[in-house]
């Protein structure tokens, strides 16, 4: 029996969610949620106001709305009537989040997973198991190469840019710190490069570079990278949206080093993101059939769920 | 208070047991169980002979006994009066292990977690979890750089030989084929490199040689590198036992390419894999408080419960 799923909002995520359920077997995709009437796709698009009748044609509803206020605001009502999965990533507030979620959606007997893609997701995922088995580690988290939405907009902000992209990329020499179990003085600002592709006129050029390197908080303090590129090199090398990173966590155990890391490398952030979304969708609709209630993290979830495959399958394949 | 733990066995194995357990804040060891009468530890020693008469004094016992005949002959008789955790690792007869514990375990009320360490163990959980995320995906596991015992005893057979270790190495090209997707040709031949070094008469360097390169099943048909070094050398650099290697994942998403890796790098695999095995004996120990029973394998624990701090403490810090 399919896994009949929904997705709220169709943003690149929403779009990304979608495009992963029509590759997957077990899932079929009943609609997209929106608060526009015209989504350019051929999936049924139904308002969002009308979410609520559709209750019982719905395994799993993926919110793929945006962190900053829509799943604060909405979150907890799409709980009290569908099991739901969820990529919220505001690091601080998870805690919140999922006391809310556990709340809504404990009550009307659905599942709620919350605070899944990669970092959030994944990368906390092995974070807590690999710093479970050394009493003593040092982890450090490395993230890119991949672009930052805020540094993009803050280097569009400056007179005169026309087109600007900025990735953040980890330097090689912390990322071998880490690995020999030196991580300890690594730094946000010390381990990471922030490389600028601006197209802009020559004659601002200078005066560009100089604003971006004496920008406070963004720049100042980091080792920057700026490139001045045609609008053509833009277009043709700038336009994807490519991010991943490392954990990386080691120790002494028994007077060895040991070392463990975690290590993404996405040409699409948003759909790698879809893809760790729909698979804890389809770990969303196995706890509910078994009779689970309330709100998960990806701490919580047995790793099997994730799979297409049975528990039998797996063993007999892989373990 | 603590978990009341005991250790069965005591090779490599159960000797790192021992160690990390004693760094260990939430664990109390209550002894060792062996054959032999007398351990070069201060840890109480307890002949096996009477290990049932301990059940109520231990939470959870560590199977540090041999894969090869210990675990199928004795492993269930252990799971009828203890939670256990083991790290049987032959990959073929894990199902049929798992279906014996499970009977053992669940008659009893006892839990018993199976083929925990590295691989079986964190690379089967990797394994799972990435290629979940791919619905067509290519995997692709390396081992080493690691001491392969079966490969040095083979080398230690051939005449004239009196010192040796063979180290498994993934080849660089063949674990960037697998990161760029293209690991569908990979096999264990091409892909690792089997590198010897010998302490031997220089007089009879080249027989060994070319017998070590013609030798059939062990070496015939991978790249090969023999070393002749001296006893002084050979005891300065080459006594451990390092292990790891990469297990990696990747497929198309959306039109793009994204790859996920996990590596360990390990310079003890007995102390890794004991370190793996506690963190589980600390889920055994949590699910079986938890009121549940029978067989799990790392695939079914969920992740958090290896962490020594809470869930809650988890979600504040990490998450």
């Amino acid at each position: 029996m399919s896994i009949r799923a929904a997705i709220v909002g169709y943003g690149n995520l929403g779009r990304s969610v979608e495009e992963n359920i029509k590759r997957q077997s077990d899932f079929e995709l009943v609609g997209i949620f929106s608060r526009r009437a015209e989504l350019d796709t051929d999936t049924p698009v139904f308002p969002v106001a009308d979410i609520d009748s559709y209750a019982d044609q719905v395994d799993v509803l993926f919110l793929c709305v945006g962190s900053a206020t829509d799943i604060p605001e909405q979150a907890t009502a799409f709980a009290a009537n569908f099991t739901t999965v969820d990529t919220y990533d505001n690091h601080k507030h998870i805690p919140a989040h999922y006391a809310a979620m556990e709340e809504a959606s404990f009550a009307a007997g659905n599942v709620a997973i919350v605070s899944t893609g990669w970092d959030p997701g994944l990368f906390s995922l092995n974070r807590t198991i690999a710093s479970s088995l050394f009493p003593e580690g040092q982890q450090n988290t490395f993230w890119g190469k991949g672009v930052s939405q805020g540094h993009s907009d803050a280097l569009r902000r400056i007179e005169g840019v026309t087109r600007a992209v900025q990735y953040t990329i980890p330097r090689d020499e912390a990322i071998e710190s880490a690995r020999s179990g030196n991580g300890q003085d690594i730094t946000g600002h010390n381990a990471h490069l922030r490389q600028c592709w601006i197209v802009a006129d020559p004659a601002d050029h200078d005066r560009i570079e100089n604003e971006i390197r004496t920008m406070p908080d963004y720049f100042v303090g980091y080792e920057v990278e700026v490139h001045f590129i045609s609008e053509e090199e833009f277009e043709a090398n700038h336009q994807g949206l490519p991010h991943g990173g490392h954990v990386i966590t080691s120790g002494d155990l028994g007077g060895t080093h040991n070392a463990v890391e975690f290590t993404l490398n996405l040409e699409s952030n948003p759909a790698f993101t879809a893809a760790v979304q729909v698979a804890y969708g389809r770990a969303a609709y196995r706890l509910h059939e078994a009779g689970q209630a309330g709100a998960f993290t990806v701490l919580e979830v047995p790793p099997y769920l994730l799979a297409p495959e049975s528990l039998e399958e797996l063993l007999a394949r892989d373990v």
